[in-house]
């Protein structure tokens, strides 16, 4: 087999992610390489400190990014603040709820099920049921933005509620994250992580990550060692951590961050406001198109996000051959249905940089020309 | 704080890692991002995978690249390959055998640990010994090239004294892959992991991996799931797998899986043997400059590694003095000791696209102009 250099085509990314990439972003990306311990480089992580503060609307003195896709930001909050016999209430609405479970158990904690159906948000009275059932419960863990789903659920009604109780918060805001608001201090919530490659529209790989005051006391507290070494957050808080000398745990993946400092700044030079009101708008705009052709929301209004639409399709089409019509002849890619949402669903993604006019234009009228097919 | 695009200088990376960059490489990362599930993207990963087995010299069906650094990697291997209880030999000669019983211990294994002298190989004959007195070792890991000292140790006797007595082995070949010889099939090593940013010269942030059947069989033979979610490869492997529908496990690293497939494609090119007697080649011109200058390798001549030269400084030098020196008027990195050889030895790198000829005549003027300060 002979290899050639990978040349990929200019896909108009309109799945769940990753998004597409402003061209600055990727510009960055392929600055030239330099130390992880580089006196400029370290300067550049204060920078991105800051910056993704921002993004979370947090003081978190600990915010960082993950050197590792959102699967592993999320890991990272459950195998530092569970400790074994931890009792974990799990909102379960779509796919990551059910992997957030899936954490809770491989961390030796005790899982609750809070069950809501596939589309639906998460019920905040199950959640307050659970939490006066499980007087012993140490934490909620909840999914803002369900991607397989579409679905927001009400971070700030849970953050309240788990305060009330006493319990931390580990969130789930790979996808709410710059496309939604999102409030971290305002709306008490402890431990929250994200993914680079939706409404930031960075490049997959990177996982932004914050913890409240009292999330680090619990993982100050604990009592064993945490079960992963490349995850364990006092070590890595060694590298990240603003005074003094950096001491190494890992090589950084310095041009991800380079890319990310970017997207971030991007985001910021509009305002996160701004931001909002954007996916808010296109998705108006691609909402009235798509319910013209036919297409069903799975999610009720009043809890649709904006960036992530997912959509039953009109009677009698054939699901995986107009997507990849789509892909073939106008490079634009829509994400297959996940999950119980499979073959039945697409999940279409207006995520930062994509959520543009022309993004819209393109797909509303290369779905009309297709799915006739 | 106002904050700008960053703009990094073009540094000279001698280090141990990361290493320079070809702009090949970095054309490749900043290609146009396509879906994680896109028709071409999964066929650019099986060339990837064919490119990791060359270079990895195996036929390993299993031969992937973890979406995370090195470390990642290492600990891939033993999460899934050690089950509570497992007693494993661990081998330590520098930071990174320390880092592996440190895993072993959190994957809730045995450590037994076969110490040796930093700067010093691994000592055959210990590993012997502890088999022998350890009939019940599942497992043998040791560090191949050790990145904190220099030193390489002698994985085709280690590999065939494990097999002898039925026990695994877990090779970090962080800095030998690419550098030096390695033969992961002809040595019946088991599980290999290795970092994309050193001999491969390409950006931090991956793990290229492989497990050979045996390891495929004592992961398959688990009674316990393994207890990280994220690099549970009987998982990742539904992502990676040639046969049928690839389904998704996390978001892989587009950007940086172009820039790894390109790294390897110009590695193949060269030919594995040309760049094993290029890395030769370099070290034995740098050497000679080096003593020179009054340097003293820290590894004896028979077990130094050509792309990671440890020294000692002549007597008097101010060690941050000069390094800083070099960075800030040569924009050449060079590494600082670690651990058991912080403020005592520096580490010259001379990997991949940096163990050339122009890059070895800059260090050594600029060491020349710069010792004397």
């Amino acid at each position: 087999m002979t290899i050639q250099s990978f040349i990929p085509p200019r896909r108009i990314l309109m799945g769940p992610g990753p998004s597409d990439i402003s061209p600055q972003v990727l510009q960055a990306l392929s600055r030239p390489t330099v130390g992880h311990l580089d006196p400029l480089f370290i300067a550049m992580m204060d920078e991105l400190k800051q910056l993704l503060k921002y993004a979370f609307q947090t003081e978190n003195e600990f915010t960082i990014a993950v050197s590792a896709p959102g699967s592993a930001g999320m890991e990272a909050c459950f195998v530092n603040l569970i400790e074994a016999g931890d009792k974990v209430i799990v909102c379960r609405n779509g796919v990551f709820g059910e992997r957030m479970r899936e954490n809770v158990i491989r961390a030796g904690g005790e899982a609750v099920v809070v069950d809501d159906e596939w589309g639906a948000p998460v019920t905040v009275d199950k959640v307050a049921q659970a939490l006066k059932d499980n007087p012993d419960a140490k934490m909620v863990a909840f999914v803002h933005a369900e991607t397989s789903t579409g679905a927001v659920s009400d971070a700030q009604a849970i953050g309240a509620l788990a305060k009330q109780y006493g319990a931390l918060t580990i969130v789930d805001t790979v996808t709410s994250l710059g496309g939604v608001p999102l409030k971290v201090d305002e709306w008490q919530l402890d431990a929250v992580y994200s993914g680079s490659q939706k409404c930031l529209s960075c490049v997959p790989g990177l996982a932004p990550l914050t913890f409240s005051a009292q999330a680090i006391e619990k993982i100050q507290r604990r009592s064993t060692p945490v079960q992963s070494w490349f995850l364990d957050q006092s070590l890595v808080l060694g590298y990240w951590s603003g005074e003094g000398k950096r001491s190494y745990h890992h090589t950084a993946p310095v041009n991800s961050l380079y890319a990310l400092h970017e997207a971030l700044l991007i985001l910021k030079n509009e305002g996160l406001e701004n931001a909002w009101q954007r996916h808010q708008a296109m998705h108006e705009k691609l909402k009235i198109g798509l319910e013209k052709l036919g297409f069903r929301f799975v999610v009720e209004q009043a809890y649709r996000l904006p960036q992530l639409n997912a959509v039953y399709l009109p009677q009698g089409i054939d699901e995986a051959k107009v997507r990849n019509h789509l892909l073939q002849t106008y490079n634009l890619e829509v994400g297959a249905g996940l999950g119980a949402l499979a073959g039945k669903a697409w999940r279409i993604g207006l995520m930062g940089y994509g959520a543009r006019e022309e993004n819209v234009a393109l797909c509303l009228r290369a779905l009309e020309e297709s799915l006739t097919l």
